[in-house]
């Protein structure tokens, strides 16, 4: 299991949230549930959190957290348009304050040229809109899922105690 | 972060259902997202793993899972009846083979006489129907968590290699 030293970050998030009345949801595809279990390890987290989506299969991005077929056909599910409307969409189904997603390609299978292993897109929705980031973590399926969920963590805080 | 041993449960959970062809889906409360990260820590777990949906608050056990008001306001989320209305309703909307799904009070607050901290409800569902089970777990939160999950992990691999 990843991420066995810091819960320095998510500790940080949920008192941030609970100081400032913010809610969050997660949208999980490459981290698979990893940002929320490490939010939900904090005590009292339940709070702050409302839940999250593990929409692992292209399927479970399109009817559970209503991503276009347009996007997940056109530019594909490891993509800024796919990122935005993971977050979007589980903003609102579970109707928190802040949201955030993650897809990208954590290896060792499923890389390309175009999108290699470590290419990873974060999505941050909040009632000032929708936001998203590129980024190419390197090191292994461990070392690429925790970057994604570490960076995860740090926007939620940032648009929480913002 | 819980769980930095053992990795056996999940990595014979996703070789057992790539050779039996079945996909798995989890609805989580009190593990919050721990069992979808487990599954997919093992490469290659997209194979079979579809999604699933970290349920921590009522209103997203209700609005993305469809569990019941009558459920949620009579019995209680930390109830058989919920877990099993959150397995089926994962399963139906993930569209998997087998699903399972986690309801209980991890702590160290929330617990009450009759709902102790450690009560744990875990169900499963499959072609076959729906079943669940009840769990006193003892220790803290992360022990909690931690039995828990495993619980769900070779519930579904049971599930999944008959």
């Amino acid at each position: 299991m990843e991420d066995c030293g810091i819960r320095d970050l998510e500790t940080r998030l949920v008192a941030a949230c609970k100081a400032k009345g913010v809610s969050l949801a997660t949208a999980e595809s490459c981290t698979g549930g990893l940002i929320a279990a490490r939010i939900t390890s904090v005590p009292g987290s339940s709070a702050v959190f409302l839940g999250g989506v593990v929409s692992y299969a292209n399927a479970v991005k399109r009817d559970v957290l209503g991503v276009s077929a347009a996007i997940l056909d056109g530019v594909g599910a490891v993509s800024a348009e796919c990122a935005g409307a993971m977050a979007v969409g589980v903003r609102e189904r579970v109707k928190a304050d802040v949201a955030v997603s993650v897809t990208g390609i954590a290896g060792p299978d499923g890389g390309t040229p175009q999108k290699p292993v470590g290419l990873v897109y974060l999505g941050v929705a909040s009632a000032a809109g929708v936001s998203v980031e590129r980024h190419l973590f390197s090191g292994d399926r461990q070392a690429v899922r925790q970057q994604a969920a570490d960076r995860a963590l740090t926007l939620l805080l940032e648009a929480s105690a913002g």
